[in-house]
């Protein structure tokens, strides 16, 4: 099919934008020059990088050699400032155009792996933007990795600076103009894209909703319910799988899921056609109309025109009541143009699922740009490459470590991880226990109720998961866990804030909402010791459940204590320093604050006491009660909302009367909004927990007001 | 196929038993009497009874008539104490068995509902137990309200008494020998049956995992995560679809889903056949020696021995990595034997998934139960064939009715509905709303997302979900809602406890994990006209999430004030009556008690102040510094657990200096423990939440013990 044919029926106002599109100021050749400290966790949602472990606590040095600062011309880029000005490019030209942001996002790519997925989607981003109208049709993403090339392409390209980094992280994580709905933790496009469907068709507007997809997130179930729930509803929705070839469940005898070859894209074109799309619509007004009888006619009617070929992977989606078309080349821009042509002139269709094969490293195999790709290979920080010793250690590291030693003492330890990627020290782990380590992909509900399973079959597993997805197994830890107190251990990840990766992904609830739980033993610990330790309590705790939360970052060095098994009592905290002007009770990371709080507090000639609660739930009350014996001040810190730590200690205080006897208390928490990603000192700061946030909160319980405002300078 | 080939291999040890059961002590013929106070709700589980909207809170008379006091014989039932005096049963005996346990529910589902679902599993039950050896094979349930065969046969009819209630709820929903793992919330067989059966594995054990699942269930997206997780892992697992023929979200032109003929009778007899199943096995293993070349090859055979007729639905979850058998006739216990027999003696075969068709009314149709039958559903208890008029109203009956308000003024409020069953007074609602009113089933994150969605297309949805059930999709709320700003309105149905349906349905949670989070508005009403004003509040609110809790049952009368529209200022609360000894603040429901304490108090000559806080977020703080300023004592009262209200009580009074300055607080909040199923009354008693409770407390403070404890006796 010729370029020509792809009539856009907007054309005519689209010239307009034609014009002036060579009018718009030419935005200037990005230079790249890198800082010595690039902060390789700056954008959201990378969740699949390596080198995630280093959070935002650490700024790895980047080592781009000069090469990278090439100037390589991106001509047709340079001239679009908005999807309007796409409109009246011809085939060769959206080509061109397709080279052109393949070549910015991959020099990148090569100091911000996050830019890597990207690549998979710039041919179909482009179609995309020329067939459909944004704003006015909606485009929404399931994973903010791929959306670089919609960025690009919708007026934010300034916005990604010359090394690679986002400059205003808030309008990727936000709802704007070009984004009707933030991604957020995945799988959700569906759901809400459905909805803004069905408001479509109530308010009577046409606009369309393009929802994109990609089979990572097709592992979570939200995915099924949405799809589901479409193809009963009915409405007009587009839904674009990109099968990126990169299933974490492939099987050894598995089938390719499709094959991209002459017949599979004339197929594509044939069941898209218009005619052959009105001919199944009449079918189904027929049976509607004389019942179900007519069922096997309609549906010998959709074989016969489908050539009786069904690819596999089809049938799940027609199962679930979406209309499969499929599979298309998502690199071969002509048949996209032509596939999603058809399926945006159609009325009335129902949704549509569009099948779209794309590679990962599609520019290494064919692409003008491989040079300039292997090139950034080299240059690029690969944190799979990296040998574990050579880069600093982590707090994952720690725990995988401890689980290897556990597992070694005790062939009961099974491992179960959710989430899309994996931090380098955990994929250590998974070798180390081959078949005992059990990685279930984005399938958080699974992930929980499937390690319970494990437990009521007399293993001990460790459901590694990192804090804020927990979220999306809530209730399976309610009722699948707690409320059958099943010995599941919980080892949360990222707990507290995490840096760049900003409000999406810090752990800021699950304090709360673990502690509430009766059954949950709810621990944190304030350094890799502490953890290492905490990891042997939750493999000995056989009779409930437990979790530990720990911060992502980096940690100073490998201690040697490490090496020795020494388990905690449950529900027993420590005293660090003791003093007498004013208690800190810190819980899990922020002990470390409370010690440089205690640092500054000594300098003014104040004398406190830090102490380590380790627990949440069981609370230490002897501890509890012996700080506020002591003390007149005592001040609970916790990197968690409110309704968590502190609650539990008011909570007891409050009913053994130590409140009444005077203790005067004051929690620290996070405050009560979402803080967005920035360095992590600054999130701290932004968030009132460090230790001169703790030291001045000490200074104005004791009426030194004017030292706490000197601190705070 | 003969009755004569259903060859036992367990059939010598089983003979044992065989003797054993006729020397086992026979059961007394139930007797039917029935109490004139029949709690139609002491079930757990039912969630899709017509009457749930009763509650605990409501006793319903029976109207039960004397033909249900016959005494109908069951007398192969009366021989089996455990599912071994099953094993040597001819198939003549374990038909009588059927009619047998057919006859025993169909009386008891007369006046209790909950039963009639588990008239549809009687054939499979019968035959699950006779060809697997339970305990020692596990049989897991995803709905609990289908398991009352399986109780029957497995040593618990004694616990179901006369009335059709159950004595020991405990054994019900927690795990015992025969139940390995509690339903909870349901869906979550395929995932903890997975993980039993990779321990299994594991251990080297050879003990078989059956999971029974049914068509609503299958709507909830954790079941696909965990099929697809079972496709992958490849271990020996047993999934039977209860396939009722009920699908929420069946469309005019939907095909059957299966026709249950000759044919396919055949057919799944074929599928399940040892040698096809080699035949597979083989096809498999050379795929894997050989490579992917191969695959095509055995694909073919696969076809060929399938007799390339796959029924529909097959597909989907061979997609997911299933076998698929079926269908086949759930209510023919040969057809069913044979299947089972074969899938029980293979090994290494993978996950299976055997498609049963079994029919909701089956007894019916063609049973000799018929008469019986017939007239139980004239006596049985039909809350939806009752007028809304005729039965005491509850609190969803007001939301509705201030939803109808609500949607007369403004044509952009939608609700959407998510859970299993729907209450009578929502399906009012949905009639009136027409396709304004969207139910998505057992699909709660998909419920919150497309909410979102519909909030994003400029609509004012209502999200009304149980708040135990809210839990599912607190990512969602999260993400999707929260951190994104999006106006969607949760009414949080059946907050706090839940009389007979117990701890699995109880509200515990929602206040606390909802009260954390940033955006969300939190309110709860005192009463019926508060409820209906904070739908109103909740239609108003447009720049922000809401949510708003209220318990299960019903309530005295529709107030004529009702009509009004008057929405609340948020964060407002209001002072009920003042006093001048103690302040008591309560949230939502527990506001009730609080006047009940206040009546007690009054008597004993203590003036006290009762304060209704609306909101838990934003607090009322200019309300609670009143309290504070004007009273010695504060006790806070929430039905639900720790980290809530009460907390962000505790937080407010501590930062705003107002513990310091001597105000006595008492927090009052659900225990730390899950309450089980019993009636309202003594339910709140074990919580410590009656008027009792909080005046004993409040004497306890005023130092005046022993009339304290003289109140609680």
């Amino acid at each position: 099919m010729a370029a020509a044919s792809y009539q856009n029926p907007f054309r005519t106002s689209a010239n307009l934008h034609g014009i002036s599109r060579f009018l718009s100021p030419k935005l200037e050749l990005p230079v790249f020059n890198f800082s010595s400290n690039v902060d390789f966790s700056r954008l959201i949602f990378h969740r699949s990088l390596t080198c995630k472990e280093y959070g935002g606590y650490l700024h790895c040095s980047s080592n781009a050699d000069a090469s990278v600062n090439e100037e390589v011309p991106t001509p047709i880029l340079d001239m679009i400032d908005n999807p309007m000005h796409l409109k009246n490019l011809t085939l060769k030209e959206l080509k061109q155009l397709a080279d052109d942001i393949r070549t910015e996002l991959s020099i990148m790519s090569k100091i911000n792996k996050s830019f890597e997925p990207s690549l998979s989607v710039v041919e179909l981003t482009v179609a995309i933007h020329h067939v459909f109208h944004a704003p006015v049709d909606k485009i929404l993403w399931d994973m903010e990795d791929q959306t670089y090339p919609h960025k690009l392409l919708t007026g934010r390209r300034s916005l990604i600076n010359k090394s690679g980094q986002v400059d205003d992280l808030s309008s990727y994580a936000c709802r704007t103009e070009y984004d009707p709905f933030g991604a957020g933790h995945g799988c959700s496009s569906i759901s809400s894209g459905l909805g803004m469907a069905v408001a479509r068709d109530i308010k009577g507007k046409r606009d369309r909703i393009v929802a994109v997809i990609s089979n990572e997130t097709t592992m979570a179930g939200q995915v099924y319910e949405a799809m589901s729930n479409a193809g009963y509803l009915d409405s007009n929705l587009v839904v674009i799988l990109n099968d990126r070839h990169h299933s974490l469940n492939r099987k050894v005898d598995q089938a390719p899921k499709a094959s991209i070859n002459a017949v599979s894209s004339t197929l594509s074109k044939l069941q898209s056609s218009q005619i052959f799309r009105k001919f199944r619509e009449v079918a189904k007004v027929l049976t509607k109309r004389i019942g179900r009888g007519m069922h096997e006619w309609a549906a010998k009617i959709d074989e016969y025109a489908r050539g009786m070929v069904g690819p596999p992977g089809s049938t799940l989606f027609e199962e679930l009541g979406l209309y499969y078309i499929g599979p298309v080349d998502g690199h071969n821009i002509e048949d996209l143009l032509c596939v999603l042509h058809e399926v945006a002139s159609l009325d009335s269709m129902g949704p549509v699922l569009v099948h779209v094969i794309t590679k990962e490293n599609y520019e290494v195999e064919d692409n003008q740009m491989s040079k300039v790709s292997e090139e950034s290979h080299e240059g690029s920080f690969s944190g799979e490459s990296l040998p574990i010793k050579s880069r600093p250690q982590t707090y994952s590291d720690h725990v995988a470590k401890a689980l290897i030693t556990e597992s070694e003492i005790d062939e009961d330890i099974v491992v179960v991880h959710a989430g899309m990627g994996m931090e380098s020290s955990f994929q250590l782990l998974k070798n180390k226990l081959c078949d005992r380590f059990f990685d279930v992909g984005m399938a958080e509900q699974h992930a929980v109720t499937f390690s319970a399973g494990l437990a009521c079959g007399g293993l001990k597993p460790f459901c590694i998961i990192p804090a804020s997805f927990i979220q999306r197994a809530y209730d399976q830890v309610v009722h699948d866990v707690d409320r059958q107190k099943i010995p599941v251990r919980f080892a949360l990840t990222s707990a507290g804030l995490v840096g760049s990766d900003g409000a999406t992904h810090s752990g800021a609830f699950d304090i709360t909402f673990m502690s509430c739980l009766p059954n949950m033993i709810v621990m944190a610990p304030s350094d890799e010791i502490e953890l290492a330790r905490m990891v042997s309590t939750a493999a000995d705790i056989e009779d409930r459940p437990v979790c530990f939360r720990y911060p992502r970052g980096a940690i100073a060095k490998m201690d040697p204590k490490l090496l020795l098994r020494e388990p905690i009592e449950v529900g027993k905290g420590r005293i660090l320093v003791e003093g007498k002007d004013i208690a800190l009770l810190g819980f899990g990371s922020m002990v470390q604050n409370c010690l440089r709080a205690h640092s500054l507090l000594s300098n003014l000639g104040i004398d406190v006491t830090v102490a380590d609660a380790r627990f949440c739930k069981p609370l230490d009350i002897k501890l509890v009660r012996l700080l506020c014996k002591n003390h007149k001040f005592l001040i609970t810190v916790e990197e968690g909302s409110i309704g968590g730590f502190g609650a539990h200690v008011a909570q007891f205080i409050s009913l053994d009367g130590l409140l009444d006897a005077g203790i005067k208390w004051r929690p620290i928490t996070l405050p009560d909004n979402y803080i967005e990603g920035a360095l992590p000192k600054d999130q701290l700061a932004a968030a009132g927990l460090t230790g001169n946030h703790i030291a001045a909160t000490a200074l104005n319980l004791l009426g030194r007001t004017r030292d706490a405002l000197l601190l705070m300078c």
